[in-house]
């Protein structure tokens, strides 16, 4: 395979206008960390920018408007995510959100001592269910399916889960292998046993297909500032399923989850809908991010970024498989398109170096994460197949050139 | 009294020249609603435009600087609030972080079954603490002060806390009062009973004197975007004493509050000192607007800042009394300097009739609170004294005019 597949994949490429929507200049590393953080899109920028003239103009009487943007960016980002209007809501962070979905679905389990996740699945998921469980006396009980065959995920989970279950907590797709469950079937494995399953769709949302009504997902939380381009730290969001709402209540009873919310009544009544997963006051600037964001996924459309993810990381796999696997690396990714996400992994014994050293001498930009693996995560709105073959090219010539773990210092972020 | 007082007052005011830093166009409605949004200041709104450029040009690599944001700039703002460093992170939402310190107080005190508050505090505060408590099978007691005079409340809090008390929170200044308590006598006199105290900053950082070191306070909390300008939701802060942070767990264990944060090791163990209060990813356009803001403050002292702000209320009382009082309203905030905070609270029957007229006609913003306050909070980092004289007349004169409640619609916000 030489460039020219990718060159010809690029001339075709129905997405390829979108990536003049994106602030940078051509000319520097190859940016395939865009499922870490994606780049800012223009009109972001641009949002941003206008965010402090309309909190000068318009004062405190911004809060009119201001005050329904968690909800209607969230029905926004719903229909991205196959959510009907009113079940998402875009408020603080993904840690926060999965706090309190987890803890509204134990209190809606008392008598279910059990929860389940997966320990290959992101840490603070773990945490924050390790907290939760511990709080009232429950057992966390991981499954350790290392995600590179799902199927094998879902054979655990058939053996973990039972009538003990309160709560299954997983990934969508695993933030390191790039594995993919199959969120319809494992949820309904799960309701089989009457449990409750939250999904974090982190690193789904924006480059897989997702489908929260159809797939009667419960509850889902994820982040804005990977394939959604937010910005870093830009805020989190949550999906209750609308057949929940009304029984399940979340711990963090804040003044902008209560029902009649300026009446600032003597006790806590639950505002009604997905409204009472709000909590405290939420951040404008964050929510205009968002906002224009959204509005860059939604240009190319959902059908198209799906597609052209998934062609993106079978070339990539390709020449990994020929060009880095002759040289002791290792795909960490399933290949089946259906049971991968939009990012692909590579292992190698030396890929702590081997990363900073393309990220050193400014050819790649990946994202190692312990123990021993590289991530790519192209991004179908601004990523060319070009940078895909010349990032694996890249990665290749250093690999070839040799890397020494010994001399490499500095924080691994 | 006639305007010449306080155009007196404008020509000596140290901080006559900070008002040029915000950015505002003369000639508009007077603004005294600064302690419920702060106008935005120009190094502020030009830092918020410059965010995404730092995102667009380091992307994924700003994090090996970005991480740290929450503690240097909580370091900063500690700065103001007397607080040593490696106390203060700016994190969150205020609620999330009354949520946060509150759950660490109780699960620090499992044998004490009250949890003492004021009913006339913030909705938010009593809502959260109503919610922990029952979580656990705790009462939660309400004093019921209205905050007229803090020397009420600390007699009632003397009677509602004892050798029960796991945990007592109040705020600094009442939200709709105005009413200021003894941060360091309250807390010492709940510590004798084995209490922690957890104190609410929002209507006082930034407007009066706050020491939090020299009054031995364990816990604090508050907002970023009244007194201290950093925009609409920007980050709230927390403060946990030094002497306390080994102790305390917080319940919701992100990745952020975990030591080795990118070693994702296989269970939760929290990172040493304040940073275990972290939870997720924090946002950082957020906090690039706050650090900037606190520059302002900064440039400002805190003294000259409290100088003002208690001679602004004191002009503007004595107006109150003068020209309101003969019109039927009531001034609902104490008279005394030291037991006041930086914003004045007129009671009248058609108050929320009066506050729109006042908005409306383009004369006054103030902050109407249910159920018949006018909140006025002049800014002393922009609000001139004439401010203070011209409202004042303005309030007269739609009063004198006649307001009438049932011409009035809309949301009360």
């Amino acid at each position: 395979m030489d460039r020219s597949v990718a060159e010809a994949l690029d001339r075709t490429d129905p997405l390829a206008g979108m990536r003049a929507h994106f602030a940078f200049s051509e000319g520097g590393p190859i940016y395939l960390d865009g499922n870490s953080l994606g780049r800012p899109p223009k009109e972001t920028v641009a949002a941003v920018a206008a965010a402090p003239a309309e909190w000068a103009a318009e004062l405190v009487g911004g809060w009119d408007r201001w005050i329904d943007l968690p909800a209607t960016v969230g029905d926004r980002l719903g229909r991205l995510l196959g959510a009907a209007p009113g079940q998402v809501l875009v408020c603080d962070s993904t840690t926060v959100n999965l706090y309190k979905l987890a803890a509204a679905a134990l209190r809606d389990r008392p008598g279910r001592p059990v929860v389940v996740a997966d320990a290959a699945d992101f840490p603070t998921d773990r945490y924050v269910l390790e907290g939760l469980a511990a709080a009232d006396g429950r057992q966390l009980r991981l499954i350790d399916s290392q995600r590179q065959d799902p199927d094998e995920t879902a054979a655990a989970l058939a053996d973990a889960v039972d009538d003990r279950t309160a709560l299954v907590c997983l990934s969508h797709v695993n933030y390191r292998s790039g594995a993919r469950l199959d969120v319809g079937a494992i949820t309904a494995a799960a309701h089989e046993h009457g449990a409750l399953v939250l999904w974090d769709l982190a690193h789904s949302a924006g480059a897989v297909p997702v489908e929260l009504d159809r797939w009667s997902v419960d509850l889902a939380t994820g982040c804005t500032y990977k394939y959604l381009n937010s910005g870093p730290g830009a805020p989190g969001y949550l999906y209750v399923a609308r057949s929940l709402q009304d029984r399940l209540r979340q711990p963090i009873q804040g003044w902008f989850g209560q029902a009649n919310q300026f009446e600032m009544g003597a006790s806590y009544t639950p505002a009604p809908g997905v409204g009472s997963f709000m909590t405290g006051t939420p951040g404008i600037i964050g929510l205009r991010a968002v906002d224009a964001s959204l509005a860059v996924t939604e240009a190319a459309g959902v059908d198209r970024l799906w597609a052209k993810s998934e062609r993106m990381t079978e070339l990539m796999m390709d020449l990994v498989e020929r060009r880095l696997s002759p040289l002791g690396a290792t795909l960490a990714t399933p290949r089946a398109p259906g049971k991968r996400g939009g990012h692909v992994s590579v292992a190698h014994p030396d890929a702590w170096p081997w990363c900073r050293a393309l990220i050193d001498q400014g050819l790649v930009v990946g994202d190692f994460r312990t123990p021993d693996v590289i991530r790519l995560g192209p991004a179908p709105l601004y990523t060319r197949y070009v940078d895909c073959f010349d990032a694996i090219g890249a990665m290749a010539g250093v690999l070839a050139s040799g890397v020494d773990g010994r001399a490499v210092r500095g924080r691994v972020t």
